[in-house]
């Protein structure tokens, strides 16, 4: 089985890669290739039992994508995108990347031909929904982005699914929660505070909270991330019909709940590296968020989180990121 | 006032012509100029109290938006499509015309710069919507188009939206209902026939019923249809906020409904016309379709029906299209 990642030297992209390097197989079948694609050049890998291919390039120039399909990839994952903040500032390279760049490997795809029909796993967005919402978001609550990074993934959804329907591939779209602790450096999502104000101190850094402790967000850990891709990557399609775009499982809880789990888990003088400097531009952004979900469809389709509790959200952080320490 | 009509030849966009030509102001201000474009020459106007330019030819071909927003209408109808069969028959096409023409236009507008901001009264569809339904679809309801017309239209929802709320322009989506009683020939469109057993009696001559009397549908008269094209041209932005798309208020009737009203206003000689024939295709394709909407917002910003039941359905066709006489 030939795999193709887009954006695979993106923080969850390196992370489904480390894992299907480590598994060496995607569900019944084993990897025979990889290939790994980013505007950046993604890590070779340092030992793998079958070939990997690193590709660097934008993929949404004309004729990339029809490279990055020749070899007829058996499963695309498809995390490539700019994120949310930037693609408001930038309006023309956020509709050129996000919405012209995932048409354009649709239309590779479909014009392969030959009976070529991928699976194609999409990376959504909770952001493809926008305020007033219920207080929990329901599987058929329709979609009224705020930002145009909702409305590129909202459009995407809808080309994925049309996409589908006539047969020309196989795809799942997953919306994803916030990732929640995301690792590494700061990025330009909006979001990016709901893990700073968690991983920071953990390194035994300072972190600034913009927003109050009653905001409310939707988070789920890398680790669940990479679960529910590899899930959309092998559940039965028949199974999920011709709504093909799916809310996943999350855990919802106010900045206040996140700080009180961080007391738990990690005490109080790391809690207290925290600084409180609301800024009303993401106050503005975060208000437009939603909050809650109840993802019928996706778990009664088989996705699962790996955490049940906040807690346990920066328990596998430190786990998974900090070799089981932080500092006190 | 400047207006502009994409799609001035279409059976809505003549409709509008004429009532605007008849009203020579649209809300309170008088119109200065008209500019009409369609695939096929628009009519000219015999007489017209202001300049009138036609203008035939493609608009989704580069370029050709510019020139249309050259000389920054006021106000734009766009009701430029592929109708829904055709864009499913032909991929390529009804992705070219219903998304990227569309696109075209709207980013002409957005480049056209110096606070250039019309009102765009953008033509949606039902089709949007996808089965299973609830009884009645409310406002909230998500969007599963299950043809690539009723795709194409949700993406273009999504970016009159977003290119509203960015300030490009000043977009109102409207959805239509099923228009009845269509005027001019039967055509072989799968909708066709919920007009076709109203006209065709109407006008002396058989029609084919290929679905049973239970089957239930969306309708609006095309007198409503320009009433509701007048309301969104004219309407406060101010009171519709970021969800810019909107179904239009309609009539649910089930087909024997429709017979039963036909009886009462021409008579049981004119319904005998109907020949029933089921045709299990039809009836496959009809089941997919939505029966009924519970259209609160547009009801609440003022979008009403020129019709209160079937019976002033029929009533409107024969005032407007038959001079008051049908074929007893």
């Amino acid at each position: 089985m030939h795999i193709l990642v887009l954006g695979a030297a993106g923080m969850v992209g390196r992370k489904l890669v480390e894992r299907l390097l480590r598994d060496g197989r995607l569900g019944k079948r084993d990897i025979s290739r990889m290939t790994l694609q980013d505007v950046v050049a993604p890590t070779q890998p340092a030992k793998a039992g079958f070939p990997v291919d690193t590709i660097a390039g934008d993929f949404a120039v004309a004729g990339v994508a029809e490279k990055l399909v020749a070899d007829r990839p058996d499963v695309i994952f498809h995390l490539a995108a700019i994120v949310s903040g930037e693609a408001e500032l930038d309006f023309d390279k956020g509709y050129r990347i996000n919405l012209d760049g995932t048409r354009m490997l649709l239309d590779a795809i479909r014009l392969a031909g030959n009976g070529y029909k991928p699976r194609v796993v999409f990376t959504s967005s909770i952001a493809v929904f926008g305020a007033p919402f219920p207080d929990k978001i329901g599987d058929e609550f329709f979609h009224t982005p705020l930002m145009s990074y909702g409305t590129q993934k909202a459009i995407d959804e809808l080309l994925l699914a049309d996409y589908s329907r006539r047969g020309f591939m196989d795809g799942i779209g997953i919306r994803l929660p916030t990732i929640c602790i995301r690792p590494g450096l700061p990025n330009k999502a909006a979001s990016g505070f709901f893990s700073n104000i968690l991983r920071e101190p953990l390194a035994g850094k300072e972190a600034v909270l913009p927003v109050s402790e009653d905001a409310r967000h939707w988070h789920a850990t890398p680790r669940s991330a990479v679960g529910f891709l590899l899930h959309a990557a092998t559940l039965d399609s028949a199974t999920v019909g011709p709504r093909r775009n799916l809310t996943m499982p999350g855990l919802s809880a106010t900045v206040g709940e996140q700080i009180a789990a961080l007391k738990r888990v990690a005490g109080e003088k790391v809690a207290a590296r925290i600084k409180r400097e609301p800024d009303p531009f993401i106050v503005g952004i975060v208000a437009g968020w939603p909050r809650d979900f109840d993802p019928k469809r996706a778990r009664s389709l088989g996705f699962t989180t790996a955490e049940k509790t906040f807690d346990d959200i920066i328990r596998i952080h430190i786990e998974d990121e900090l070799g089981g320490k932080f500092v006190a």
